[in-house]
């Protein structure tokens, strides 16, 4: 696959750049990463992602050329879809940007559908960044500051700060490798978890009261409510990270944030140590991501949306 | 100084193992990887540490041969000081320790008095662990998955997890050799970072009550009282991570945890995001530590301590 992918991209010179809704590090990473380079191989390159970036990743290199309207297709040749599962997921402009001639589409979701031209999948990979650093040697392109910075940062976000059990050999080689070619493992760390604004960790005061267990201790989870994010002056995406601290208790095998996003209407973000499989769960409710970190949207009261998340959850805690 | 640390493990039988008070994971990860690397060789080895293993550490292998009673000293022929910057970190028993014969100082501290019979000593290394890393290399030893695991978990931890200034290329390749060697980065990272009692989280959520910020907002700090210890019903070691909080805010260059040890007397942990050197700060009262993480003790009431390193800060700040 990795050849026929650089056998397109030698072949054409204008390629369209996109990913998920809701972007992460990995999403926007990989695709400033492949942006870099393919501009350095005189190539015309531009990134459509419909929801703007989260402000903890507009230092990355680059993410001021992104653009958040769809510009006019005809002019692109290939459109690369990156680190999206399924086509739904690259938001309202999904229909069109599927209807373009060639899509070459590189995840690391097991669920992907291989949809596209050319599909490069490998759900071993630690993440998207992981297949693009590969596809970049195969190109026999240098690795500039840039693109070893975007690589480094997705690497980072979608390992959990290396602590997934996704972080193999390869993937700190890889990461070793890129810091050599001028990532500042540092400095990228300061800029992605330590430039909160103070609003996030008032909100980080206000939702941890509401840390509760369940299913034995095996289950924690936190609350967002819309009244805790207005009184602390903070947005959705300050809540980046919250889960991790239920997983961090002992005991506890899966952790839950919900986050009420409308009147009854909320997204969970699940998190699991690893035994608990919550790609299944987050599946079952339409929902998708990894065996470690997964996420589903749910309508409903916060009771009846615990109660129907903590049934499937149960049944899955009891298959142990 | 390799060498002459291989020559005098070739020539002697029988090591005892030390390093400082207040243990660390560099410090008993660096201790474990040292013991089973000579128990492999058919050597003698004993840890003795003054101070009990934090409960977060006590999974690393061979953890339970650790003693906490200085032996009868005659039958060691060499002690290996890892971890530690001067003997007078060893606790109670330095003198006695300081009086053997042959001592091996291995040791990443910029401030380390070069003490010993061989010192090899290098603050450019990530961790004491690295160093060892290197000597295990040297010694042509294979690298078994419980010396694996205890350098992975040393070099984890001392890398505040891969996210400080003294992560090279050289420390995440290392950290992908011990991958494959054996070490397992998610079970390790859920054994030091997400084994917390519910009540570190609990002693979390009150003293995230006390944030507050000084200079400019370039100084961020946070107070733990034995008052907010006993209502969360924590222990001391709980506070681990805590200081890394204020230093995850936009602005703060540094960070401040103050820990009320006993009435009037505090100990002081101190971040920094890099720019300022808390090395400096903390020397300045007797402490110690790296450019990016140091301690200190402070006599005083919390008001007359905190002014006294506000203004030691402050002129640093202003230097810049």
């Amino acid at each position: 696959m990795l050849s026929e992918i650089v056998g397109m991209i030698d072949r054409f010179g204008v390629f369209l750049i996109t990913s998920h809704v809701r972007l992460d590090g990995d999403a926007l990473g990989s695709e400033l990463a492949l942006y870099h380079m393919l501009t350095s191989m005189g190539k015309e390159a531009l990134i459509y992602n419909q929801d703007e970036s989260p402000g903890n990743y507009r230092f990355l290199p680059g993410s001021d050329t992104i653009v958040h309207r769809l510009p006019a297709l005809e002019r692109y040749e290939v459109v690369f879809i990156l680190d999206c599962s399924e086509m739904e997921r690259l938001g309202e402009e999904a229909l069109k940007i599927a209807s373009m001639k060639r899509i070459i589409n590189i995840d690391h979701h097991v669920s992907n559908g291989n949809f596209g031209t050319i599909s490069l999948i490998d759900p071993l990979s630690s993440s998207t960044a992981e297949l693009l650093y590969k596809l970049v040697h195969m190109m026999n392109v240098e690795i500039t500051k840039d693109m070893a910075t975007n690589l480094y940062a997705a690497i980072l976000t979608d390992t959990g700060g290396f602590r997934y059990r996704n972080t193999t050999r390869e993937t700190l080689v890889a990461a070793g490798h890129l810091i050599e070619r001028g990532a500042d493992p540092q400095w990228i760390s300061e800029n992605i978890y330590e430039s909160n604004p103070p609003s996030k960790v008032r909100l980080l005061t206000k939702v941890l009261e509401t840390l509760a267990f369940e299913l034995d201790r095996r289950v924690g989870y936190m609350i967002v409510t819309r009244k805790s994010l207005e009184d602390a002056g903070a947005l959705q995406e300050h809540t980046e990270g919250f889960v991790d601290i239920p997983r961090s208790i002992q005991g506890v095998e899966v952790s839950i944030l919900f986050n009420e996003l409308s009147e009854n209407h909320f997204k969970l973000s699940l998190r699991s140590k690893g035994r608990v499989n919550v790609e299944r769960v987050a599946r079952m409710f339409g929902g998708g991501g990894h065996i470690n970190a997964a996420a589903c949207n749910m309508d409903g009261d916060i009771d009846t949306v615990k109660y129907r998340i903590l049934s499937a959850l149960k049944g899955l805690l009891l298959d142990q």
